[in-house]
């Protein structure tokens, strides 16, 4: 038995869980039914988002372990549209709400269009349109 | 606008490609058509994973910012499957090739059964069942 190739949910460990969902409701995400005080999800195609308070998260995910500093911590999330005007559209849309813009989309060396904003956790998110779809 | 509830990829930024993919390969993963030398990536789900330089990717991500240390970076990857012994299996069968074991599987207050494992850059994964599938 190998490990199933997919991704069935991420979770961000949250420092502070209501300004954190305040801002994904803020970019128009819903959340699903369930979410508590110390726990939100988001369908997300076929992959959920969570947040989940990170001081808990830590405890199961890396026990005994110090938990990161903010700053960018080494992955990103990225959410494809359909042309380079709806990347520059969702970006503003996105900082208009209150991310912040890490930099402003432009043509990268492989034939796309993309920029890179930050959740109020320094989550970083790559909102990409690509040439082949 | 706002923006799209989806997230089409996840980019882990690598700081050894060649052994990096080499553990995805070994769990069984297969990559796509078109992965380079400094750039892997994987469906799984409706999602994508890639791999990608972790300097090439904070300059594009942070730039200007200090690379993350190595240690728990603040956020899982969560794998869901039929069964506890689905868990253990997949759990097992990751560790056997190379997934270093950070919590065995255990019962958890919410009612599922779920165990951490990291990849060798330490990034972490659930493999999880909960009872509502």
């Amino acid at each position: 038995m190998t490990l199933p190739q997919r991704i069935n949910y991420i979770t961000l460990g949250a420092r502070d869980m209501a300004s954190l969902r305040a801002f994904y409701a803020g970019v128009g995400w819903n959340e699903r039914p369930g979410s508590s005080d110390d726990f939100a999800t988001y369908e997300a195609g076929a992959t959920l988002l969570a947040l989940y308070p990170i001081e808990q998260l830590g405890e199961e995910a890396a026990p005994g372990e110090r938990l990161p500093e903010l700053g960018w911590n080494g992955f990103t999330l990225g959410i494809n549209v359909e042309s380079p005007q709806a990347v520059d559209d969702t970006f503003q849309s996105a900082v208009a709400v209150g991310a912040h813009s890490v930099t402003e989309p432009v043509k990268r060396e492989w034939g796309g269009y993309s920029g890179y904003f930050s959740d109020p956790e320094d989550n970083r998110w790559e909102i990409t349109w690509a040439p082949e779809g």
